[in-house]
């Protein structure tokens, strides 16, 4: 039998990473312990590094290396906009378009009453204050086309609800390179009702 | 932009790993952010008793916590028997079968002239060694179907040839719950000519 303790702790402790189950677990563990210095300290400095230097913003809930994200210090960026989304990681795929200069606000997740997850949870009593104060023109919900995602979304655009607001949400519809044989009929409503003039 | 130098070296680190890639390392680095004491720290105390302790089988290849790996140190196994297997988790494998009480000979991969593997990187010389210092009776070559697996096995099969020694390997056929429709035909073709009273 292979020795329990020590190399099936690792390997459990990975299988608890999303998208990792036991079989990927154990493969990784093995190939780690091919090459103890080339992979595993590193990764362990690694790890290290990220445990000590870096924290999420105060503001905006982005990852950080000091109080303020580069987001929310960079001044040339629009202060009126602010983008929320639910995780780093779609602040990440938003940024890499290029295309938006705004602020962001990062949920960390949905409301979901199954999980025990509100409003408080999701920062968003911070939202509203920021929007109050930072007199926001519009806020684009930029949640994930899920039932969670457009629950929050429902909820957000609710509680900030103000005239002097504009909230918006992303263009719905036919994703690049979809194939209308494999999308939900709901996508190709979506797209039918928001057709444009070619 | 995010916090590049912490996180993203952090993120290439992961998607190093066999059956990551770029997207499921952010996920996993992120997914590790959000609990530093609960995920991180354990598995850098992990990662850490991993390279402290384990070790390989310094006569089979196993993983092993001391110098010989529990299974050459357990008297109970047959002494006569040896099975060939490419990696540690084949081994694995084999004994949750709870069918094979034998030795175990661990190549670490299959030859490949591509790869620049030859003999001496798989200690075949050491296994040729084994099979003369113990005198084995049986070695089972169970190496994968694949072709470095079939090459491999085929060397090694020439390599130890002995009238005394009997050479088997693992049985070809259909798997369980294998499909004709999407089996490949040269394992319809071993099973057809392995094919047994029903």
């Amino acid at each position: 039998m292979p020795p329990k303790n020590t190399v099936e702790i690792l390997i459990d402790q990975f299988s608890r990473l999303p998208g990792l189950g036991p079989k990927s677990s154990r493969r990784i563990v093995l190939h780690l312990l091919k090459n103890k210095s080339l992979l595993i300290e590193p990764m362990i400095r690694g790890l290290e590094e990220v445990v000590e230097k870096v924290d999420y913003c105060g503001i905006c809930g982005n990852l950080t290396l000091s109080n303020k994200c580069s987001i929310c210090l960079d001044t040339k960026r629009q202060e009126d906009v602010i983008c929320i989304v639910e995780t780093v990681s779609d602040l990440w795929a938003i940024e890499k378009t290029g295309l938006y200069s705004g602020q962001y606000h990062v949920l960390g997740g949905v409301l979901s009453r199954f999980e025990g997850i509100g409003p408080e949870e999701l920062k968003i009593p911070q939202l509203v204050a920021r929007i109050e104060q930072n007199s926001i023109k519009e806020v684009i919900l930029a949640l994930n086309a899920t039932v969670n995602g457009q629950t929050t979304a429902h909820f957000l655009a609710e509680e900030i609800a103000n005239p002097r607001l504009n909230i918006t949400s992303l263009g719905k519809g036919i994703p690049f390179g979809g194939e209308l044989d494999y999308l939900d009929s709901g996508t190709i409503s979506a797209a039918l009702t928001a057709r444009q003039n070619y």
